[in-house]
């Protein structure tokens, strides 16, 4: 059957409803019943009847208005609130030289995080996910008692096949073919947690995240770019992110921009990230490898009047204009957002990157763009991977709680009961 | 508001079927009742009323099958049949030397067409229109007599503002701001026809063609590659046209691959098109500009032994495999089609292409990626402009009916009824 030729049923009306509600309350938090009647072009008992449901499934509460707000003639409307504190997923970001964990509430807020930074190494998996584990632990005891875990996210930088969380190939971690979802389904299990994974590339991650809270929200074609031993990038097309017929798309590191250049990890010469990768700014700075040398400290030595690391800093610039002007040819969007190592360097090249693209993009769509750092800071990839989470309850609550296993709901950890509720999510 | 936090009424449903049901039978041909039952995921009598409005707004009939067609027990199911050779459109591709002008019928059938060639020229766009127009008359004259015409679209190589077909920039023929929409609806209305007028890229039209009934039919992620002059594009990204920000997405000619290249005629230097556009092939075999050196002449002589046509060949097929490269990694496609002048270069230049794109490709999105001919052979442009064409009734065909205006459906034109109808479209 062709792609799109099914007609709608009334349960799918339905289901799309009450998703819409919740995801509206998720992004935009509390938001009163009248605000709701307005953005989702429905009727008062309609959406009356949504948040009823959405009440009873204990994910969002309703409250009566702050005094003042809403202010004027007749009844108050009663604001939508997600319960944060007690809908949850955990989120992780696996980085070459760090691990961060988080438990995310309904509405986006950080509630708690647990960070580790060592030196870069072929971290095994099992090392990893313990590590996770045991972040985990301590963040469950110290969540309250009703809370429930909806999903889990992990971002890594690498391959990633989503059906399953296997790791294709992440090659700063020396991982082929790692199992990174499996194997944190049954480490956290240990822990009571018995939510569906979700594993995504950190760059992909990045741009939903900074698209649904960042610095790209409202933009229907948006690029971010995240630099850290390589150069990856998520792109939002049209309102959805561009994947490619396999998953695959969207490496822009690996686009080829100067054929007589160097040659790149992938076998190919003159990628974009061997002009403006770490490895490629480190080179030109004249910094050895090592431990101590890095961007940052490319950018400072440039500022205080270093030549090499300035020349660095003119050569990155001009590359970044480079390949910005062909991404602004090709997806005409409205933002590109600059991640990673590239967040730390944009101040300092972006003069550069900003004269360079006055030749290499053409006028009309150059004119439409923002160049920005992440709304996020440095957390888009960690709230990414926690908005990949929140997926499967935001797009079919109902299904995603009559999919939460009885386990989730009984379970004890650590001498603490994860969720009280007999029924699904109920309260 | 948020895109996409309406809610859905029942109104909408009743119109998204109708839509989805019109839609498969012009994409995929006369349909039985039970087929789109299974295709729709909806039940018969569901299926049964969607037909029987389609029916009466004289969009479809049906028919019983052809004898040993769905034999088998039972009532044989009816077949839906699109009204081609009474609802159509009329479809126009502009280039710098030609023009064609087609009736296209319901589901796609090609009833009456007209061509005509010239020298080059900045033809002005008065000219051009007063060519459509008489060919109109022409393809008229010919239609039969309760015909009605539900759309017009144009293709032309340039930037245009979709919202009313003001071509904002075509440099092959000259034209800046010229409003070949209004001029063409204008134009159009002395012989009758007042349906809504589309005007479209020629890149972007020739992939929405390829999409939805040529080689790229099926595919989420495809990228539709032409050349005349310069080089453009048409991208489907999951499904969808990519039109960026501002519908200027798609550049991929001004995708800087070379900058120690050649200056671009848009400023920059090294841009894709320098490299594979018809005049960096002519220049390369040595061709001086003409009216007798043209593409298929390289490809003749390369064929033929000389040697500066086939290193030219060679030039084209290692750029346009760096290129391709660039495209299989940042949108990981299923298929990539070679229009236009590219069409006529493919079988020449594919095996140099396909060594090179083993370097420049990534291996996982390489595996996964066609590059063919265009299934609609040279006609992907003006078959694109009949697809736009028909967008608005097949969107939403009880709107698209009820906009129709009087005069549609009672002029005359050259002594003929285009429709007979009282009400909209109803017989």
């Amino acid at each position: 059957m062709a792609a799109g030729a099914a007609g709608a049923t009334q349960d799918e009306v339905r289901r799309h409803n009450v998703s819409t509600l919740l995801r509206y309350v998720h992004v935009h938090g509390p938001t009163s019943r009248a605000e709701l009647t307005a953005a989702m072009q429905l009727n008062r008992s309609t959406i009356g009847a949504l948040t009823a449901d959405l009440t009873s499934a204990g994910l969002v509460r309703e409250e009566l208005p702050a005094r003042g707000a809403g202010a004027g003639a007749g009844r108050p409307s009663l604001v939508v609130v997600p319960r944060s504190e007690r809908v949850y997923v955990l989120a992780f970001d696996i980085g070459v030289d760090y691990l961060i964990a988080a438990r995310v509430g309904l509405g986006g807020a950080i509630l708690d995080r647990r960070e580790l930074y060592r030196p870069r190494g072929d971290y095994a998996l099992d090392d990893v996910v313990a590590h996770l584990g045991r972040f985990t632990g301590e963040m469950l005891s110290r969540a309250g008692a009703d809370t429930v875990c909806v999903g889990i996210g992990a971002a890594i930088a690498g391959v990633v096949r989503e059906s399953d969380g296997l790791v294709r190939f992440a090659p700063n971690l020396g991982w082929v073919d790692a199992p990174l979802g499996q194997t944190l389904q049954t480490v956290l299990a240990h822990y009571g947690i018995h939510a569906p994974v979700a594993v995504g590339n950190d760059a992909d991650l990045g741009a939903l995240a900074e698209h649904v809270r960042g610095a790209a929200a409202g933009a229907t074609d948006a690029v971010y770019l995240t630099g850290e031993v390589g150069v990856g990038a998520g792109i939002i097309v049209g309102g959805e992110p561009l994947r490619g017929a396999g998953g695959y798309g969207g490496e822009l590191g690996h686009m080829v921009v100067n054929p007589a250049g160097r040659l790149c990890r992938c076998g190919a010469r003159g990628c974009w990230e061997t002009e403006i990768g770490e490895k490629a700014i480190l080179d030109a700075a004249g910094h050895p490898d090592g431990p101590r040398s890095t961007v940052p400290a490319v950018v400072t030595a440039a500022a205080g009047g270093d030549p090499r690391a300035a020349a660095a800093i003119r050569h990155v610039g001009e590359w970044l204009g480079i390949g910005v002007g062909n991404l602004v040819n090709i997806f005409n969007p409205e933002v590109v957002v600059f991640g990673g190592l590239l967040r730390d360097i944009l101040p300092a090249v972006e003069q550069q990157l900003r004269t360079t693209l006055r030749t290499s993009g053409l006028v009309a769509p150059r004119e439409q763009v923002r160049l920005v750092s992440p709304g996020l800071g440095p957390d888009s990839t960690l709230v990414g991977a926690a908005e990949r989470a929140f997926g499967p309850l935001l797009s079919d609550p109902p299904g995603a709680l009559a999919r939460q296993p009885a386990g989730q709901r009984e379970d004890r950890v650590e001498g603490r009961m994860i969720s009280a509720g007999r029924r699904p999510l109920g309260d």
